[in-house]
């Protein structure tokens, strides 16, 4: 696979030594693109909308006069916003000139431009850039720098044959090549970083290459700063996705970094079409498009796993542009319609215009498709992966996760074998996603705040286990981005909607201690939802503490854990996530099941957990130590084994219902008397569930070599157990 | 005025003397109902979806096979859902009988009567009645048995005409007259009682006593048990609603109690028509009906206080009884069908063909229109009242609630001049509402649960001011329902969208202390939200300790007082709610204004509000003294002020906007600097605001006797203040 890549890469270097940008506009919107957008107007109602709310935006620019003012406040403050909207407004104008032929708008876009041009120069980095490991110029970090370029080279491409010579030469001289400048020399990290933040800064630098006809800009920002290829835009589609098109960051900065790998690729498809870069690497662009749209919640937002803010769904700006590239460019299909239609607005271009029209004549699908499926991770997909099981493809599924991959670079959590669990589009199991108030001044400016480290990325803080209580490499985002730090995919088998299952492993995270999750998906017949059976295997030569964690949404209504509450609530420890958790309550088991019921809106959610006798369990609710009051007050449960080998095992059961209109109940009991672990070694885990009616089911999972055609017999306490395969799942009565 | 009632009962007393039911059915189905439905069905969808549900459930019953299980379980359990299920197919499958003529439908409700006459006898007090004051029969609790004979005497003038003579002797005599017994002998409490519980029972009673033809039992339950017209339905007119059709059990129970109300209205009309029961005290029961329509949020969920819960709105079943017969019977107002089509299901009968109709003809409008509206409480409209402020008619207004009734019965709260405070749809500063969780077996059985009692109902649980750490009338529910234990309308003037202003005082809920509670709602020019002007003031000979609370859901982004954030969390009293209370954090003021900043989902609000210097602040979280985690961890607020005289005066303003889609946010600060108390004294109290562009506005508010037209002129640290009347507002720089 790595040497396919390799070959690829240098074949892509040599075609790439020369190209001329001859027409303007020619990155996103293209002369064609033009022609068809004055086509389509008054006719594709998606694109009128989108047109004229952008006209709208720019004319009440116009209207209000220009202001391009001194760079002086973070993110959610004046300076920072005006920027933002400046942007946005220039790029709009330079298409709105470019349809109608209204001076206005071009002369509104000139005047923008000369006025950057003049401040430009004058500014040092920005007053806010010391919070920043990489401060901008116009913004308090580098990267709203790179996209406010991604815009702006669009604009100034569009104006480019309306600008005099004088201008243009001022204004590529006094600001666009001092932008460019400061960005692959001040800030040649982030350039060269394979990274999200290095695609758009090769972007904004490769599309103003494009548009001032700089070939030199555009090798660098393809091949990387040095133009040899081991950095820059193609290094970063090879290392940054994974074959299955999973972004190593995971789903929320895909949803980032879509727009500038796709724009990119888009100007790249306009002005050196024989790159052929949408199959770049088994044309993964496309594969990422889908893999963003199907890692989202029933109504659209993405996972919440690593540093997510649960706010962002598919209708957000970024995601137009994946959208409506990847139909227009790549392949037309229909589900794409569908997220168009939410996201409400098209690109102002070829792209767009075919979404639209598509739209139009009735092409969209009536619902967005979930698939089960299991993405890998890493450039060559070794590096684990994610698998979402879903119960069926429809806005109402039961949906779990289980995360196996790498730790995603900075924005990465110290939560292997992490789950999280969904009842259509109700959180049940959550994960924490990342603390900050986006754009928010009052909140540090809007940045990610200092519990964004301390508490949420610990391992504490995710529906996992904690050994020793201390986070995943011991806390150490170096050894957890170490070349040999990953876990891998033991196997998958999501091929049968009554019975889907993934596996997991581990032996990076924590020193000496192996760790293999098991989750499995059953849909018995006629039942409405199926229930999940998580077996987490813990194995060390040493003894361990090892604390299972549940965090929930809604009421924890019924437990059998006898337990005291604290008359003060104390924090859980002391470093590691731990000084965050309020201890709430504390008991202990005291049969070999223990049982817990959440209320969660109109149902009912049961886990049956097998328990050591006289284990700790822990009731928590997160939030101490949280003097600015920036975390949510969610509960979460906490179980202590200690042991050298321990396997977990419990089943979540959705049930039931509860209706406040007719105040009807019904099947407010989980149907699960107990789950048992039959035993458990390097070759197998034998799990045995039985329900309140004593029906009974083995589940065998191999933890050895994964083989579908194997068989295995392994016999615990002097009984025997054999199968066929990874696993097997039986009624045995 | 009250007057006037004893008038009209003497009156009706006289016209009651004898009735006839000759003709079944007659109580809400009349035989020109039935032909109306024939007629209806396949022309109007809302009767067509209604009939439809009605005969999937009662044929799936027929399925199964009747099940008449002997009574057992609390609220949620088994028999307890099962009886609730029965009693509705029986209704149903009467209706259908009657409509489709289909033995089969007949005939499954003569079994169900057959079985339940050959049980009834055999019953004792049922076995979890003891945890209820007020035992049934079929269920714990008598309110339920009421209910099941509402629906049970309708099925049976259903099917009274199939029966042969011996079934309705022995249906009449083991089951109708039995179970009438214990209602009006053994449970002659709950008969006679002026509550929403006795007219569940009266309602039962007359309807039975009309299918069976039974004057005796009619006439006990128009006049009460003596036939004084001391208890009973009428009394129950009189006494539990104003003059407004305010309950005063608030909206709630109101949704509760409509159902017999207008249930038995009904079929007091059909029977005894020269009763006039639909224009009885100014046509109360209509006024009840609109009342409880406007006393609900954006989504039409009931406004919270008292024993609410919070996700009961006006599509529960109770309301479309309302709703129908009062479109049906009374008056024919088209804002009604556009609840009726939320509703989505209409009475099977005549006043429920009616509105199918009417929405089939697309009589319905668009929206429904909130008004601004003061509601008097009590039989003359003397004992206080609500005041709802609202900045428009639509679902985005924002809304607030002052509450000065009386304390509302056994589902009232300790909360006088307690406030409420929406945006649109969402909740901003809160009322807790009642602790239940309704029908959960696992919660107590689905009753309300010791902190409803002990935490819900205490003033600290309320946006208002607590005296000396001690709940309203010494938390004692006697005292708080004392003849003279109300509060007042001090006044209103709700007339002008720019300026909304209602004053409500109580003298009553502590001994010595006299409250009043001033709110105004501002709405200037060309802004999109109104802001709010609050002014508490309290006055006494004695040196008292004031809590000001606030409840409020999101998250606090800014405050400036200086705090110490708890290392553990410890309840902030011992009762009175208090030990409820977690403290979050300790500070004290430091200026003289304090500032507190929301962020609620995309919105931002601040409160400034003048304080003194070191006033403490609690910052606090409901949830402490918890054992069974059945409180919702919501955060509040509690500014504490020593003093004989004190006037705490806010200005709470909604401001800014976030989008996490195009994550732009906009004006996150509020812009006003500063509130001032200028003066105040019996006769009145100034406040003047004044804003970050250092605007300033007056707020003089008269405390003395209420006049539209008197002037007054008052003089703080000797600057005059003039106006006229009970209130002015006036910019004036």
């Amino acid at each position: 696979m790595l040497k396919n890549f390799r070959t690829l890469t240098i074949c892509l270097l040599f075609a790439s030594l020369s190209f001329a940008q001859s027409k303007h506009p020619n990155l996103i919107l293209t002369k064609e693109g033009v022609q068809q957008i004055k086509q389509g107007l008054g006719k594709y109602p998606l694109l009128d909308k989108t047109f004229a709310e952008a006209k709208a935006g720019v004319d009440a620019d116009i209207k209000n006069g220009i202001d391009v003012p001194f760079p002086k406040d973070p993110g959610g403050g004046y300076s920072h916003e005006k920027h933002k909207l400046n942007y946005q407004n220039m790029l709009n104008a330079g298409i709105i000139w470019q349809v109608s032929g209204d001076k206005k708008y071009a002369e509104y876009v000139k005047a923008m431009f000369i006025a950057y041009a003049k401040m430009y120069p004058t500014l040092g980095v920005h007053p806010e850039g010391k919070n920043s490991g990489t401060p901008g110029v116009l913004f308090w970090q580098s990267l709203n720098d790179a996209v406010w370029l991604v815009h702006a080279a669009q604009a100034y491409d569009c104006v480019y044959d309306y600008l005099s010579k004088d201008d243009r030469k001022f204004i590529e001289d006094s600001l666009l090549r001092k932008f460019v400048k400061y960005m692959t020399v001040n800030d040649s990290k982030t350039f060269n970083l394979i990274h999200n933040h290095g695609t758009w800064s090769v972007a904004g630098v490769a599309m103003t290459g494009y548009a001032i006809g700089d070939t030199d800009m555009v090798n660098k920002a393809i091949y990387g700063g040095n133009k040899d290829g081991k950095t820059g835009y193609l290094k970063q589609i090879q290392q940054l996705f994974s074959p299955d098109g999973y972004y190593t960051e995971g789903a929320y900065y895909l949803r980032y970094a879509i727009q500038p790998f796709l724009v990119l690729a888009k100007a790249i498809d306009n002005n050196q079409p024989s790159l052929k870069i949408f199959s770049y690497k088994n044309g993964t662009l496309a594969k990422a498009t889908s893999a963003l749209l199907q890692m989202t919640d029933a109504s659209g937002y993405f996972l919440p796993f690593n540093d997510a803010l649960k706010d962002k769904s598919w209708e957000s700006g970024e995601v137009v542009y994946a959208v409506d590239i990847s139909y227009g460019s790549i392949k037309d299909d229909p589900s794409l319609l569908f997220v168009a239609q939410k996201q409400d607005r098209v690109l102002l271009s070829t792209d767009g215009v075919k979404v639209a029209k598509a739209i139009a004549s009735g092409k969209s699908t009536p619902s967005f498709k979930w698939h089960s499926m299991a993405l890998t991770d890493g450039p060559d997909g070794s590096k684990g992966g994610i698998s979402i099981l879903r119960s069926n493809e429809t806005p109402d599924a039961v949906s779990a996760l289980l995360k196996y991959s790498s730790y995603g670079m900075d924005h990465g959590h110290f939560d292997k074998l992490a789950i999280q669990l969904y009842d259509g589009e109700k959180e049940i199991l959550t994960d924490y996603g990342g603390t900050r108030f986006l754009n928010i001044e009052q909140k540090r400016g809007g940045r990610y705040l200092p519990e964004n480290r301390t508490w949420s990325k610990q391992t504490i803080a995710h529906n996992t286990v904690t050994v020793d209580a201390k986070s995943n490499y011991d806390n150490n985002t170096k050894k957890a981005e170490g070349a040999n730090a990953f876990s891998y995919t033991h196997f998958n088998d999501l091929s049968n909607k009554s019975f889907q299952i993934t596996s997991g492993k581990d032996t990076t995270a924590y020193s000496g201690v192996a760790m293999q999750r098991t989750l499995a998906m059953v849909q018995p017949e006629g039942i409405e939802k199926p229930f999940l059976i998580d077996v987490y295997r813990l194995s060390s030569k040493e003894q361990h503490q090892y604390d299972y964690s549940f965090y929930y949404l809604g009421s924890l209504i019924e437990t059998n854990i006898k337990y005291t509450a604290s008359p003060q609530m104390y924090p859980f420890g002391k470093k590691d996530g731990y000084e965050f958790l309020w201890v709430k309550a504390k008991g202990t088991t005291n049969t070999d099941n223990s049982l817990f019921t959440l209320f969660n809106e109109h149902n009912f959610y049961t886990i049956v957990t097998a328990t050591s006798n006289n284990a700790e369990v822990f009731f928590t609710e997160i939030g101490a130590n949280d003097p600015e009051f920036s975390l949510r007050n969610e509960p979460g449960i906490t179980i202590r084994e200690n042991g050298s080998d321990h396997v977990f095992a419990s089943v979540i059961e959705p049930h039931g219902s509860f209706s406040a209109t007719s105040e009807a109940s019904k099947d407010s009991y989980g149907s699960f008397a107990k789950i048992e672990v039959i035993g458990s070694n390097d070759e197998a885990t034998v799990v045995m569930l039985t329900s309140k009616k004593n029906e009974k089911w083995l589940l065998e999972i191999n933890n050895g070599k994964v083989s579908a055609t194997d068989s295995h017999t392994v016999t615990f306490d002097g009984k025997s157990y054999s199968w066929t395969g990874n696993y097997s799942f039986k009624k045995v009565n």
